[in-house]
């Protein structure tokens, strides 16, 4: 098990005399991973609606802020008990068993065009044989035909860019990677986190984005960037692509700041907690 | 109250060992439409699974085909009992007041790039009066702006396209329309249904594409190519756009017909039951 | 040596009072390429204004047709005499190099935007050996990585859509050559001529776009398609790309059917031509 | 009459063994624009290859730098004796009268999809009376539809991105402008220059881009983003678009600082050269 401490800071500019804000920062609850403590803080004080998603556990926090300054703290203490597979035993779902709700993850989404990728996933990876090696083929495939570049991309671009393109950050290599795994039919949808274990070289700590494929009646994460380290990856919003779980989406006329983010492992020998560590194994979380 | 008996054949010619079938032909049973009577017959006859979405409503019928002919044909007799309203006493909804369940309709999705059009949509309807003339404006502007052109665009044609474009077919009005709704703030879905009161010089009646507007915490149905007769308009299925609402997914190597498709009034004086007709007013179904 | 005979017959009917047409659709007059004879025949008979490229040798043929039926037909038999050039032989021309004239060719074009396959190209070929090895890999890269698949693509589709989509005819395929050649600043253009050699099953004779390479101060010939013998190319344009050798540009209303082409070579032992066939060697009829 | 002071300096650091320039950073001698001095600086000293297009009148400099520090800084005085004519006067030329060397501006290019936008073009300009007024439309039309802003755009937007978005930089206008101009068969290129007249609070002065087009058998300069005084405009390079006229085409690792940028009128009462003002009048330099 594996039990992190996770801050975020956001800090805006109202310039309307209201403006409203859908955050999604909190730590999501799932069968896998528990929110031990959490504390928010918005300055000034605020009232805030709440809401969590029935089936995707996101949370989202409504406020309607008025001109000035908006601060929005937020911190928490999560344990993750992963659940850990030999991929070789994870297999894909053929569609006559796939969980109905789970069909919407086959769809082609704004930034996940799978519809234009069905000839390119079929050649490339159509003739594999399947479940998690196949995946994890795709996960190669994305990782090492995409450079990661910082500011090369903008909140715009879909995978049909990166196709194209070949650069990116995370939120390109996860859509590029889940338009692959819907085009061969396999569900696959994104997680957003912080990047756990990216080389400080990469910058300060941050948001992330990574995948999530459904094998075997579960849905296991894969970072396609592969700059995380896996296990480390604290969930906080599930959807079809970036387009569904941003951090914050404004309306209104605000000037923000880039996020501040903090995630550090708190190890704990005696419970048995230790430090997010690379495995061969399969991860789900959910 | 309107009562109309629709009537779709589907029918193909499995390739493969076998392929899977997830259809969206079923008229949906909402607080305003029911069914009175149906009729499904799959030949060769076969186990199908059939969901019903909770919140959308959407009906899915799943089944898997042996290699050979595969028909299948749906018969439903459908009361629609309209909601109307006077369009000015229909206002949009401040994003405070939105219920969370009709967020995920601001987001952009796959065919509706309202991300892009920010600047276009506000530009152009950002200084209007809003609520249902805003809306009804939009309308106005798609449909004086796009050519209807049979077989201009394909089902990889997006909103973005169609902006640039000008020509399309019923999907791409709506497309566009849901995105620059969107790109306002305004909470907009697509429903699928029936032509009805399409010119029969467009050719056989066909499965169609509107438009969804959450106002006044009701969803407002518009017809953005203007072919259709509103209070005709039998739901099938509802979503963010059409990549949610295929009357058919199909997985395996398949040949496929065009469905032939019917679609008629049922009118009885005594009931209180008449024909479809043009109304000004808001019209709603949900 | 090669002879053919070359004929089409263009067929169109003008709805406005009066239609204007730039037709290139006359065999080109090259170093290599010589038309022994032709004739123009235009039913109603008209004038019809001519024009040859200084450069490229494209010959325009302008002409302003009345409303009603408007026949052309074009017959021509062309000699070539193909430059056959071991490829080992050829290398690429550095930039200091390059005739001024020849540089437009490393500029993106219309359908071919190598500035967005700058990473691609140099990831998937610049580490190869470079001359004519390189191209022609690029050349395998593409006949193998894109389907063949008539009416999957439309007049408006480029290079940019086919690495997306990897279906294509013929213009698609050498849209993508061109572009990734450009994007390793090798100068590229397209060739317009007749699809000599491809199997009747593909249906009719008919216009073909192929490739030209700037190796060693010499134009080469590559058919990225590969659906024709390309010693059997008779030049008709030479451009950027499709968008600058269009057979017909039509400025008003106007029925057009498809065009009528003939092709077939015309042996002459005695005079020592021969039949078309394909070569190991790199090809160049300029 | 008008004489400009023009200067620009480029600097770069090479980083690999070798890098060649491609710069098109002279003035250009047409027959209303005279070079009256300039100078040339290359630091280190290099040998340059000069080519000026015979056509386009553009002139290109060429050369190969060694890692480390290239320093470019070139001057010149020129003088423009503006063609001004009342707009009233101009036509459309008709097709069948286009000099030959005219038609491939009627083409669409890499970041002018006029091929895409005949639909809108027509629709929004076709019902007007043809000639300057419908041009000055289209003008107006790009100026009042795109907000200017910068770093919204990079050098791989095209003028259907701008019809999406209605942001951009002067390229993006001229590029948009440009492609409706050709989807109505009205000749049109880009013209690049200095951004004289620019407001001091947009920034340093900068390299400018502006549109010519095809008139009265003359070609008329219009700067669709408004920002510049026309008549101060003084032409280094034309062609189909931005594509075409790269102030610096760089092939090799090489970082490049922001050029410097000086325009300023050189006033003198005694030899009738006055201030460059606005003018109700068209304006050629051609």
């Amino acid at each position: 098990m594996n039990r992190l401490r996770y801050a975020v800071s956001l800090s805006y500019e109202v310039r309307d005399d209201m403006a409203d804000f859908l955050l999604n920062i909190e730590a999501a609850s799932t069968p896998r991973q528990s929110v031990v403590s959490e504390r928010l803080e918005i300055s000034p004080e605020l009232e805030a609606a709440h809401y969590t998603d029935p089936v995707l556990a996101n949370r989202l926090l409504r406020l309607r802020a008025p001109q000035g300054r908006l601060g929005i703290r937020y911190e928490a203490i999560v344990d993750i008990d992963h659940y850990l597979e030999d991929g070789a035993k994870l297999s894909e779902v053929p569609i006559a068993e796939l969980p109905f709700d789970v069909l919407p993850y086959l769809a082609p989404s704004r930034y996940c065009e799978s519809d234009r990728l069905m000839e390119f996933a079929n050649r490339e990876f159509g003739g594999m044989q399947t479940g998690y090696a196949r995946v994890y083929a795709i996960r190669e495939w994305v990782r090492n035909h995409v450079r990661f570049l910082s500011r090369s991309t903008n909140e715009r671009t879909s995978a049909a860019d990166t196709v194209v393109e070949r650069t990116g950050v995370c939120r390109d290599f996860a859509h590029l990677m889940i338009a692959l795994c819907r085009a061969l039919s396999i569900p696959t949808r994104m997680s957003s986190s912080l990047d756990y274990g990216a080389d400080v070289r990469m910058g300060a700590p941050d948001f992330h984005a990574v995948v999530e494929i459904y094998l075997s009646h579960r849905w296991y994460l894969l970072d396609p960037s592969g700059i995380s380290i896996p296990t480390g990856l604290l969930r906080i919003g599930t959807g079809r692509d970036a387009g569904d779980i941003p951090f914050a989406a404004i309306f209104g006329k605000v000037e923000s700041e880039r996020p501040l983010v903090e995630i550090e492992p708190l190890t704990d020998a005696a419970a048995g907690i230790g430090m997010p560590v690379f495995t061969p194994k399969a991860i789900s979380t959910w």
